[in-house]
């Protein structure tokens, strides 16, 4: 039982990374470098994105705003005047709990690719399963709130490994929680050794230029192998 | 393709339904009441069972905790003297999201049923798949923090829908942040109309006592049909 259980899911990663492969052709095709773009729910990704995604000069930015149901996220952009599809993961079941490459294929009629340099992939608020799908993009990137408290890296390490930065979010609060910064940023370097972070708060602003600057040398990246 | 999926998504719900039902009878076999204790990651679970699982006078509380990885929120229950179970979702892949209705039974020899009233079990932080399958238990309550913000319900509705309570939680950090109860409450009685909520502080004790009096009042309630 266990050991099909096993096979059973490397095979749907197998066919779930062929369709990324083919995502990610598509995005190279297009010049287009894409981020996914993962959290917990609430953490702040969607306000952080409403901060930089008109700071980012010279780079054309598209959203795909991915949720369970609902276009909240996306109606929060839509005022930026950047092109936003959204990609509900919810056809008849509870949902989805993260988006896959087929489901990012699927949208991908509806994403702008000729009129952008950059997309965004906000996925399904979740610290477990979307870091076990690549959908094509050529980073990762995960914010992890302050508020969530300092053992998160090693309670969800899979996240917090499968990223290249981790951005720490809504650090205007620290002053009101029993959070030790070096306990989590102690915590993370024992799951991700090296990884670059970045302190900021999408709140007041501060800090988020250097989420903006990441961004931008993403947009500038050579094409990497998936 | 689409169909198909389906298919295999109910009898894989009626799978844990079968299994749901098992775990129940013994559970109810044993005198034992038991409350699926759900939130995204960080809202503060084990924060607000740290403080009432010994200010409920007469009931003798057991805690399983449900993790992906490692014993963190167990160790930090173990101080307080009740019995407390690890269950842990990651045999070998990145882990599972949810805790199922087999993965509570695997764990059932491991938890004392005889010398407790009340089992609360703590699962894996999501707010997707966490409420779709049930494990035996007789009540299913969820924390919603509120540096989260105002628009949970509506995003992750299945959660706010699938259980009985929904607690409230960091209310001491409301005079700093931009979140308002009432859009929030709205929001909730949108999704899950009449549902009782609770306002509280795990961190500052506010308001813990009458999520007490909540957990004392299942462990007296007659058993009901699952």
């Amino acid at each position: 039982m266990h050991r099909t259980k096993v096979t059973v899911v490397e095979d749907a990663l197998d066919a779930n990374n062929t369709i990324a492969t083919a995502n990610r052709a598509d995005f190279d095709r297009a010049a287009v470098k894409v981020v996914n773009f993962m959290s917990a729910p609430g953490a702040g990704k969607t306000a952080l994105l409403e901060q930089v995604v008109r700071e980012l000069p010279g780079v054309r930015v598209g959203v795909l705003e991915g949720d369970v149901q609902g276009s909240l996220d996306a109606d929060r952009l839509a005022h930026l005047h950047v092109p936003v599809t959204q990609l509900n993961t919810d056809p008849s079941f509870g949902g989805e709990c993260h988006l896959d490459a087929n489901m990012v294929r699927s949208a991908l009629p509806a994403v702008p690719l000729g009129e952008i340099d950059l997309l965004v992939i906000e996925n399904v608020g979740n610290l477990v399963c979307p870091a076990e799908f690549r959908v094509g993009e050529d980073a990762r990137a995960m914010v992890s709130s302050v508020t969530e408290g300092e053992d998160k890296p090693l309670k969800y390490p899979l996240m917090f490994r499968a990223c290249e930065l981790v951005v720490v979010n809504k650090i205007d609060l620290l002053p009101h929680l029993d959070f030790s910064l070096e306990a989590f940023l102690g915590n993370l370097e024992r799951v991700n050794p090296g990884v670059p972070h970045m302190l900021l708060s999408a709140r007041t602003g501060e800090g988020v230029d250097s989420f903006a600057g990441w961004l931008t040398g993403i947009s500038a990246r050579d094409p990497a192998p998936l």
